[in-house]
């Protein structure tokens, strides 16, 4: 992916703008982006724990997520409401963390790294939310894009990712 | 400030619940979070020369920060919907990273820490989003809150924030 | 059309997903949904002598199906963001009810079912909410496809509507 | 519940509004509303089947459930905007129905029955969501009040729920 | 009504933030604000017409502004989510114009002259979209704060309403 | 453009409908719409020293249009939700007043000029939230459609605008 050399997102005066993708075709597109919770040895005890019927704490983990990724572009300021075709997200527990990674897919006209990232920090927060009364220290850490392909500008894999 | 040893927004059987909070009384409550996006020098340069009249870039973070914090009831599942009564957004450019604190402020039955770290998290998605064609390997790291005020459960300070 | 057997909105884990659509053609789809609000003799004497100039009952009603189908992604976890391409609403009185017939239409990746369930539901609710002072009893009946066009699955018309 | 004889949310010529509230008292109100999605008996064993770790199905349902009370004021045309303090959803599973019952809680000016009833229609919603591609004629039914407690007007008993 | 002179919604340094409002008094607040679409004669008549049982053509514009009321802080982007407790909107045809008023009421902390003001915008927007087939160069006129009733800073009457 | 003689979005009953476009083209379209906010002198002023970095005063307003374009289909009742591609937002200051020009693109099944209209008055509306503490009775004036490209219906520009 080549990359720019200025912020796309503002004309040459500054002033912010949502970039014309008019022009743009429309075409396959994924991304996954990864982050994480980090919380006690206690809290993953109780998520772990919670694994039974009716044991939704980190369904709404999940869910956030994939709702957060529908509101993208309510949150994001420039970024363009498009169709959104599959979002899924996976939490994995270890010692003292849960692992989030969100894959979300489109066949429209601009990216869905954006989408990718909001369903991972929307997890992210929702997973703290239910915890807090436990450990109020607990963080959001390492919200990145780990690939994405399709599009023009071709895919991108990060670098500590590639092979 | 007490800590719960169960997770309070499910009931015994696990399912998920917004807690009754009507019996609390309304008092000031406040909160403070910060967060960071790490990206590169050469991004760090280019926000810095947007510094000049209709220089929107960081104004873009700071207005999603705090209209994300209004956002926070909608994203969150079990969040109450509160009155939010003050917000503001601190960014601050360092040589590869842009520090982000949010401080947000109620005068309501329930605290505020969740405005606060999603102030943080959309703030950081944004900057994300304005600079992700220079760098596709941006983060948002260390999303957490550093102190809460006011409230049944009194104050609390981050530990590595105590004096 | 076809009918699955098992829940396909949750992987093979039981894991909650957004299924990706992203394959699917794109194509003109339809659905028809209907529901009821039963209430009372005098409500709908009410509501009768409203169709005056100026009688906005019934209006709140229907923009309010109009406008809920268009937050059906927002209202339902797992719904796509979807092109709408049309919505219609109609409310016909009887002695004691209001019946209520909803059609969607898109030519989008996914069908408009829950589209326009939710409109009779939203539209329901919202006519209740204009009579509960009257008739604090009224309930909404009987929310269901009546038919659905278009799409891959094929048609389907619901056993007690077929000829 | 003292009842009205005309519509108070349309002005003497008939035009809508939202009544003005703000002179009644901040006190305590409650409400409980439920509803019933009417399915197959081989759906249900699907849903209880779904009763294992990650077993997302019924948490989609209770979480729609609560995020849609939260969003009634954007959905019902005349609703205030009020804190909502409280939600609870509880599904029950018969042989061929999933019952659902929302109790919603405030300590604000107006009652919480719109946002019982419309959390009881959302989670219905959502649970069709789930199973309509193995029960495309699930049906939603029954929505209604079962009581309403607090607020100037008293406590109201549906009248089959009285002893 | 006292006047600054300066911007309050921008700290020493230009800044954004949402104002602290956590102290001001809860209190009741009242604003009316007005404006206009402006049409031809042609337009009108047709509006006049539709006054007829089903003419949903003014109520579109009476629902919008009371809804758009309640989307206030969600649009502007440093306005505080406070109690609407009250919106009634008041629709006029003359000639050639519509005249849109609105009147907004709270019991809270802050003023509701921008709710008021967004309800006639919204609503003049709605009903310029029902007529842009038939007159694309419809306008929305002088919208404007008429008066503002209660709080701190007491009341205020546009000078040319002044007796 | 061939302008209809009756008002689109209702039917031959009145009763309002969101029409259906599901057989109209995706194509490329533009709109340009305009507007002023009118204010004082001074208010000028202070808008001109903010111009400063961080000067988020224009910013605030530049965003809230683009965001405002986004929520069109949520404000207006029978507006399609649809692909929005670009917005532009243009502020020039004058001796008193701020003149406000958007421009969106789409390519899509109907026009944009509904989104131009709606970015301009957002903008418009979060102006006057900065400047009112100073200029209570600042308007917001001439809300129009200066032309409109593409689509079935051709070309529109309105007639002061025409060469």
């Amino acid at each position: 992916m080549p990359q720019e050399s200025h912020l796309t997102h503002v004309d040459e005066t500054g002033a912010a703008r949502m970039v014309d993708v008019s022009a743009k075709a429309v075409s396959d597109r994924r991304a996954t982006a990864a982050g994480r919770v980090r919380t006690t040895v206690e809290v993953v005890d109780l998520l772990r724990r919670d694994g039974l019927p009716k044991g939704d704490a980190l369904a709404v983990a999940r869910l956030a997520g994939i709702m957060g990724a529908k509101r993208t572009p309510d949150l994001i300021p420039l970024c363009h409401p498009i169709g959104l075709h599959g979002v899924k997200i996976e939490l994995d527990l270890t010692a003292d963390t849960v692992e989030i990674t969100a894959v979300t897919k489109t066949a429209d006209r601009t990216g869905v790294e954006m989408e990718a990232l909001t369903a991972v920090a929307t997890a992210g927060l929702a997973m703290i939310d239910m915890i807090k009364a436990v450990d109020p220290a607990a963080s959001l850490e390492n919200i990145r894009v780990l690939r994405k392909e399709g599009g023009k500008t071709g895919d991108w894999v990060r670098p500590e990712e590639r092979p």
